[in-house]
Order: structure tokens, then sequence, then C-alpha cells
């Protein structure tokens, strides 16, 4: 930690600073400028108030130098992480996979159509919500683990990974037979019970990006779940809310390089929640792979118009069809490819 | 709900989206103009989508008309919601009660100090955190309900209020025997699960507004606790998330006069939350009262140096003691008053 | 215009609004719903004030239902726009222009080594800034007319365009015979004057988005330019400001295909400030064209290292030719392509 | 500046940083940590540029240590600035001057009765715009000098002094003589060469928060003004954009206090603009002078509902007299007081 005193700092008020970080277990290292003091603060300085300090008397400004997360940072892992799913369907590497599905489970024919479809059309992983937060407590509020059953089943019987939201911890252990990834919403990036819990699973994870959050809060929110010992972890980039209010969200594709950039772990694009509107899916789908994604999650739905929720951005099948023949050209031309046929997967 | 459709849209795109609309079972009252077509949707449209209508063929714009929520709006209750607490402490009348303490419960001897200086100084709600939701996995992370134990005591013989913060459903059952108002953080003002039981609770609940909430999804999110029956809410606008750093959040004082135009509920400012930095929370503090905010919450510790969580935004006690001073002034200058002596509270 | 009345609007008050109306010169249509009144203004409504209306006793919302642009809109020319330049270069259609070249015009040397390295890489146009608007007064101001007389003698000397930021109306006709495209910047994006005079010249006007514009109000100020009769505006997205903080700005990728449906202008992505780092200029360059952008303006230096402005989002030469071939592929991948091989400039 | 390097920075890497910090003329302090190495680069770092440093191999992070503005800070005048006008009246002391008026002049009797109003209702400036910078090419732009002689004739007739905006250089000279005060609005905060030849000009300026612009930004531009030797600088907070939509802007109350701290000169609050509407200004004005500005400017006219411009938030005379006598009680509560009685204004 730095603490760069003001030029009119009294000898006084750095003595106090420097006698402050002292007892705080830290060594001082000071450089005495022409016109300013600096005191580099060294050692444990994790449990250091950076606020505080800024407070004292005399401190023009003070800067933490050392990343407040490890175990999500790049230097943890250089090579990068490559997550490796039952039926051997991997992702961060060269492979992308699609995940694709309806916002919610609404019924066996629903799910079974649309993973036909999605399976057809080239994912290798059936996405359905079973609990559905919603803003409005008039709204559908999802079929619960029965959905999720329904979900299980019709990703095996098209050969199809399930993912699907966690939305409290109570929910963790009925999920866990029927789903291969866990999914955490924007709402609980930083619900850290949540996250404290899905570290002890064995099961990956796939955390989404808070609608408020900065780069450094989804790293600082994956290492949660990184402590507990649990490294399977997804990011996703799925839009932040700014003053435009053209698109629902604004989706920061610039996330996506700065992450791979920052961390190991992969990055995945949501462009349906990123966008909210289906006409700006395909187009932010392919600037997601184009700026390095390792996968993209789109929601699907045989008929958008009927969906119980999130129909306005949910693609027709033949528009996510089109979308993933275009992910491919797209992949190819940043080295990479969409996952070709996806392996049959097999029970969990 | 309205649709505009687009100049050149077609006879046969109108139809198509009256249509629609009346199998939803709304009626449609149509204007025709020299340029352009507006459709009028009038009858049960809540359930209606409005971000499907707008990506329809021929639609220029679509807009909602009615209010989203109803029991928070201010036609609900048009003369204004006044809380009543056990010991005739009332929020949402003329006098402003402030409520104070520290970030977190840290031992009995703290607690205990704490209340008396925040009693002495005016305060009617000892406020203090016994689950703490950090952004770091390796920080302290609350005393549970042995905290709260020693808060009621702490409250109880100095005659004050207790308000805490509830995380998640399976805490409201225990926090219920020791706390007088619920309070729900930043980052639960969107856990619909969490809100719905507490509509179902007969306890005050102070809901604080998101990070990157809308008034309206603040208002919203009230819905749910009412629409269970619970009345007594409590809103707290603590600052929002926008591209300056200085300050921790900016706070948002305008929502507080909006608020008390829209809704019937009491507006409560949190300026410890609401900059994140001691210096300004007093300027902050008479900001909300002169633009007529019904209460105050600040974080008060009797050595903010010490304090385990939030340090840099808790003022000192004789800094809490010369702010009461100065909202009583400014309480009167907008013909109010800050309570001028607490009544005893009694045992809950 | 739609005035949305409350559901407790009174007669007298629904009778007042449709009066003051039909003063200003519209026609009223009137919807009587069970619960609440709606009024439909039919006419001349873009002189009228929305936000006046929404103040008005008894009124729950009002709604704009036209586009408050007329030229810039896609309705305007549905077939979109393309612009082509003296040497046959065009934008807005199939093939892609890449514009390139330094923050700062700095040398007779410096100009003419970066012409050669960016038209060897494949750009069409030479940007380079004489005019600096700076942050600090102490900063680099620019080498002024001199400068473009020097990009010029570049542009030419290697077959290229040359693009440049006017400041202010006294520039523009002193900068008329050294420029094939003027570029207004963020800053100016709303400076009306400059952009009036600007419709009256016959030469592309590039127009970037400013750091706190929404998409409409980019549009709205082409209509300025459009207004004036200059039909060839180039849009161009920079970046927008949000709280995230590792990037400069948040570059807004999704503004491409919005621009693209709602406008028939080409709109051209611009990695640099977009990003305000180097190291994310590939991956956002990428993404632009992967969503559809028309072409890539991009800061490229000989040694950006020793740039007098700008430096740190400046590509090495050999990274632009890197990103060229990159683009070529992406390209490809969406159908179109970046010009093989730009064709000889000839003099203005 | 201060670089700190990655745990895994290579000998090599650091001593190429400070090498290159060496060369650039600045010396090095080298802090080697068990984990980290620090570098304190002290000397004219000024015209460093962090963002290159930030990029450079090896490199955690690099943070500024100096402030960027000098002769804004409150280090220059740890008293505070006080501006006086030619009739005695001051900004930046005890006592509080209201500046108010039309959005723009219309007419002379339009002008007169308002300053009349405002004069009477407490007023000690009367404000009003001649040039209007408008988002439509199809609206009103202003009655230009013709109008600032009217305003002159106004403000003398009624003792009061006249602010109005300058929206480009050669707007300067001829407003010189009929106005008191130079008023900068938001869109021009980055106007750099305006800024810098109002610097040249001994006359007041009124310098408005760009809409994007953080604090750090706002003082920086005043630099500009300041660096050219004129010391009379009022800062004025106006509202920023952020997402919430139901106030036009978000007004940064805190910037107030922020800036109290951080520079010496004089900050001014504008509810008009701050939130865009009439019904949110009373009590945005309150929190401005609760929050410790040391100036109001709002917008007043004898009809806004006929006013040709921001009519909406544009407060009608009798609401003026009611706010200026709220703010007496409010400046009353934080030891201040609003001018009793402006003295005549003498012709400039």
């Amino acid at each position: 930690m730095i603490v760069a005193m003001q030029e009119l700092a009294t000898e006084e008020q750095i003595d106090s600073i420097i006698e402050k970080l002292v007892e705080a277990g830290v060594n001082v290292h000071r450089t005495t400028g022409a016109t300013q003091t600096i005191l580099a603060a060294v050692g444990p300085t994790s449990t250091l108030d950076i606020e505080e300090y800024k407070l004292l008397a005399g401190v023009l400004s003070v800067h933490r130098i050392s990343s407040p997360y490890k175990l999500a940072g790049r230097a943890f892992r250089p090579e990068g992480t490559i997550i490796e799913f039952n039926n051997g369907v991997k992702i961060g590497g060269d492979e992308i996979p699609i995940m694709a599905g309806p916002c919610s489970i609404e019924s066996r024919e629903q799910i079974f159509l649309v993973a036909q479809q999605v399976k057809e059309a080239g994912a290798c992983f059936l996405r359905g919500g079973a609990f559905k937060p919603r803003s409005s407590p008039y709204a559908f509020q999802g079929m619960g683990i029965p959905g999720l059953k329904l979900m299980r089943e019709a990703a095996d019987a098209f050969g199809l990974l399930a993912i699907s939201e966690v939305m409290e911890i109570a929910q963790i252990e009925p999920m866990l037979p029927y789903i291969d990834c866990f999914q955490v919403g924007a709402r609980n990036m930083q619900n850290f019970n949540l996250l404290r819990e899905l570290g002890k699973v064995r099961k990956p994870v796939l955390l989404k990006r808070g609608i408020a959050a900065t780069i450094e809060e989804l790293l600082l929110s994956s290492e949660y779940i990184l402590a507990g010992g649990n490294y399977d972890v997804i990011l996703c980039e799925r839009g932040i809310r700014t003053y435009e209010t053209y698109t629902r969200n604004t989706m920061d594709i610039s996330a996506i390089p700065v992450i791979k950039k920052l961390s190991h772990l992969p990055i995945v694009g949501d462009p349906s929640h990123g966008t909210g509107r289906r006409d700006m899916v395909p187009a932010m789908a392919r600037a997601s792979v184009a700026a390095g994604a390792d996968g993209i999650i789109v929601e699907v739905h045989p008929n958008p118009d009927k969906a119980v929720s999130d129909g306005a951005q949910t693609l027709f099948p033949d528009q996510f069809t089109k979308l993933v023949g275009e992910l491919r050209l797209i992949a190819q031309a940043v080295g990479r490819s969409v996952y070709a046929n996806a392996p049959a997967t097999t029970n969990v």
C-alpha cells in the first residue's frame, strides 16, 4: 500500500501515519521528495482499510498495489483453466461450446422440443431456469425441482449437458443430481454465503457479472468459490447498467479480453441478457467470439412469443441455427472452432 | 399500453398486432393519423411483455402507461404512511428519528458503549450488523445471533429501538426476538424470495435501494413486502453507482423528494454508505433532511479506527453528537423536528 | 404524443389538458378505460415539451411516439447510405475501409513513416490530429494547419485518404484543402453551431458519439449536419463513460447493430478511444467488425512510447499489420471484406 | 508516480522500467518486498503517461500520487476564495447569493418582468441565455447580443448583476459590456480553447460540471482559466448522467462538500438542470445549501408554460419567492445567510 502525503504535510503527520502502519504489522519505506513524501507499506497489507488511511491528516491519496484476488489471478495459472465435463466437453480450450435453451423450463413438451432443436443446431449445453427471480411479485416463479428433472431427461435424451441457476443455498443439494453446471445469476454475484457453499461443491459454476459490478468485483466473487476448493469456475459477461436505454443493458464486450488477461478462468458471453433484444443477439454473440469468449450462452425457445419469461430476448430456433453457423465462421477467423458435433452426454 | 407504429407500417402489420393484443385479452383503440397509427391497449395489460411488442414488424415504440406498482404508489395512501414502533416512536410523521450505531456488532463492551453514546446524542434506533456480507472471503463475517442478543440488551438498557440487517430467509425467525426493524441491504433489494417472506412478518422492514436500482425498481421491490400484508416498509437511499469515484457511491438525494411524490412510504437517507467517507457524512445527512427525508441512518463507533468493518465511513461519537445538533436546525428549517428525547423502549 | 392520466384524474384535469393540446394545434383522441384515460395527440407534436406535460395535474406519464430524428432514420433511406470518396473508396458497402494513423501529427518524418506503414498494412485512410483538445493546459496542443499540409502530402505520397478532427467553425475553411473527411470529436458531438456549419460543407463528416451520449442523441446530432444538406455523415462508436475503470471508456459494441437498425448512415468502431489500452484494441476491433461495423479507425504510431499524446492506446506498426490480417478473416466470416488494396488517392 | 510490479516480475523488467523513468528525468526509489517490488518515481512526473507505464511488461499497476491540478487545489488558498462583484455582492463568503431568471431571454417585456420578480424575491443575479445550444436543429436558438442588451437594462433597472452563457470564443468580446459574470455550460466544460480565452478576461466565470465529468475533471478544467490569470472562477454542480431516468440528470449533491474540501473555489448548485423537473427544484435547492453550497442558480419565468425553452424545469415566480424563504431558513441552520436585500448594482 502506498500513502502519498500532501505537499504541506507536517513531520508529525507523517510520523503518526508511519506509527499506525507499523502498529498494524507492516514495514514502511519512506521516500522524501523535494515537495512530497511517499510511504510504501510492505507486508500483510491486505487487512488494512485503504479508505481509512485516505481520511488521515496530511494524506493526499492511498493506493493498493497488490491485487485483491489471488486464486482468480492469471498468475495463479498462467496457462489458463480448461474445465472438462463428464462427457468430455471442455470449456476454456480451443473449442467453443454453445449453451442454449429457454429462460424458464415450462413443460416436458417444451423442454424436449427445445433440447432437440438446440442439439441439432450445435449446442453442447441445455440451459433452462427452474427458479426464477422475477421483479414483479405477480409473475411466474418457475417449476422448481420437477422442472429440473424434466430438463435432465431432455438433456440426456439428446446428449446435452444441463446448466441451471441456483438462487439459494437450500437449492444446491436438491439440484445436484440434475445438472452438470450451476449458474449464479447477476443478482447473486455478491451473495457471498451462496458462493462459499458452491466452493464446497464439486461441480462447475458459471458466475455471472452483476449488473453494476466491476471486473475486479467479479473476480473477487469468483475467489469465494475458488477459496473453497472448487476451481471449476466459468465467468460470464451479461451486460452492465449504463445510461443508455435502447438496450436493456450495455454488454461490455471489452470485459472478455480484460478477463482473459487478468484471470485464468474461462469467460462466456451472454448476449440475450446483455442486450435484452432478440434482434441484437446475433451481432453481440459474434462480437463475443471475435473478442475471445470461450463460450456463448443464449436463450432459445420453440415459440418465444409464448414464452412465460424473457420472450423478447429469446431466439427462434431457426435464428439460433443460423447464429451457430455464423459463430463457426467467426471462431475459425480467430483460430478456434465451435464444437462440431457435441459428444453424447452420460447420466451424471 | 401504447403501440406506436412506424410511418411506413402496412395494414397487415397493424392488423397482426391488433389481433395479438385482442388474443391477449385486451381492448384496442386505434388512432389513425396522417402519418402514423397508434394503438392503445386497454385492460389487463400488466402481463403483456413490452419488450416483445417492440420487436414486432412495423412497430416504432411501445410504452407502458400504467404504473407497475400499486400498493407502493402514493395513490394507495395519499396521506402518507406513518409507522409506529412499540415505544411510540414514529417514522413518516413530522418528527424525524435518527438511527445510529456501528457497522458490525463486535462485543458487549462495544455495543453498550455505542448505545450509550448515540442515545445521549439523540438517536432513537441502535443499528448494528450481525451478519456481514463482505466482498472478501477472508474478512470478518459477523457475530450472528449472539451479537443480536447483545444489541437487544444494549438497546433496552438505553431505551433504543434495534434495527439489523437480515440476509437470508433462514435468519428471519431467529432474529425476530431481538430486533424492532429488519433491514434489507442493497445487495438483497431484488432477493424476491426474501422480500416475500418479510411480507409475512409483522415487523417493519427498512428496504435499501440497490446500488444500480432505479427508483421504480425500489418501489417494485417494496411491493413484494406490501403484497404479503406487511405495510410497514421504510425505504432508504444509500447511494448508487456512477462513474464518479471520489465518493464510494453517488448519493442520489433527489430520490428523496421523488419517492415522497411517487409513494406513501417513509424514506430515510444513509449518508454513510451513500458516500463511504466520514468527512462527507454530515453534509449529506443535512442535505437529506433538507430534501425531505423522514429519517437518517448513520454509522457511529466508539473508535472508528479500530472498527472491524466500514471504519472509513463511520463517525466518531463527538462528530455524531455535533451532527444531530445540525440536523435539529435543518429539520426546524423545513418545519419538522428531530426527536428531542427518544422515549424509553420496552422489551419487544 | 401520448398523455396517460392517473387513475384518479378528474374530468376537469383531463379537459384542461385536452384544451392545452388543442390550443397547441394538435388533434386529440381520447380513450376512456375502466380505470384510466389516455389522450393521443396527433399532428405537429414535435414542438411540444414532453417534460412540461409530465408536470400537469392528473398526468401519470407522457410518451413521445414519433421519432425525434427524420433524415437520419433508416426509413429515410431503407437501403442504407454508401459514401464514395474521390479515389473510389466507399464506406457503407460490403468493403470495409480501415482508418489509421497517429493521435497527433508530430513531424514530416513521423507522418510520412506512419503513412507508409499503415498503407502497407492495408489502411485506406490516414488519420492524424492537428488541433488537440487536451485536458491539461500544459500539454501539447497540435501542429495546426502546417501539420495538415504534411499529412496531405504523406497521404498523397502513399495513396491514402486523409481524415482529421475539426474543433471549431473557424477551422473548417482552412482545413478544406487538406482533408478528405472531417472528424468531429466526442466533446463536440453537441456543438450544434459547428455541426450546422458542417452541414453546409460538401465533404464527408465522421461524427463521434459523445462520452455520455445516448444513441438517440448521436442520431439527433447527425440530423444537424444532414439538415444542412450534407448527407455524407459517418457515425462512430468510441466508448461511453460507465462505472468500470479498467478500460478508459466502455466501448458499446451493441451501438453498432442498433445504429444499423435505426439509421441508414455508416457506422465505424474506434477501439483506441473505446478502450484506451493498446492491449485491448485488437479484440475490440475484431468485435466491431463481427457486430457489423462499416469501418475501423485506430491509432498507430511508428513508436507509441514516444508519441506526444495517447501513446498508451496506440498500436505499434507490426501490431496494426497483424490486426488488419485478423480483420480480413472476421470480415469474411460476416460476408464482407476489408479493402484488399486501397486504390491510389488523387489530390483533392 | 508509483509503479507496482507483478509478483513474478523479472529483474530485467524492473531494470527496464527504472531505466525508462530515469531517461524521462525522474529519480527512482526502489522498495523490494518479499513478494513484490515497488518503484517510486520522484521529480517532474506530470508529463509521464500513466497509461503507457501500465502496459509495460511486469507492471501490475501505476498510480499518480501528485494532484493533477495546482491552482484550483485547496492548498493554493487554504482560506478559500471570495469573489466580489462591482456592487459589493460576494460569493464564497457567509452570505449566499441567489441567481435566477429565465432559460432564454425572449423579449424586453419578459426579461424586465422576471427581473422585477426575482429581485423582489431576493435574488442578486439575473440569469438568462442569449445563445442557446439546442439538441434539435429546429428549435429556438436565442436572441444573441440584442437579448443581452435587454438583460443588462433589466438588471440595472432592478439592481441585479447579470450572468449569461458564453458558447464560443467569438462571443466573449461582444458580451463583455453586458454581463457581470460569464457562464460556461456543461457541454463546454472541456472546450479548452474557450477556457483559455476566459483565463485572459477580467470578469468572473461560472463553470458548470460536464454531464459526464468527474469532480477532478471539473477542477482540471477550472485550472485552464486560473492558469490564464483569471482567479475568479465559480464552480457549479448541475447534475450528471446516470442510469436513473426519472430525473433528467442525477444531481450529485456530494460534489458540493467534496469540492469545498479539494478546492478553494466557490461552488454553486443548479437544481433546475440538476433535476429537469420544476417539482424537484425546491428540495434540491435546499439540499444544496444544507450541504454547503455558496450559491444557487435557478430558472424562473413569468409563465413557464409559455417559455421557449426548458419550461418544465422552470419555477413560477411565486414558487421562487417561497423557495428563497426556505433557503433563508436552511442557510441560517448552517450558520450562513441568504443575501437579505441585494445592494443596487452600478453599470459595469
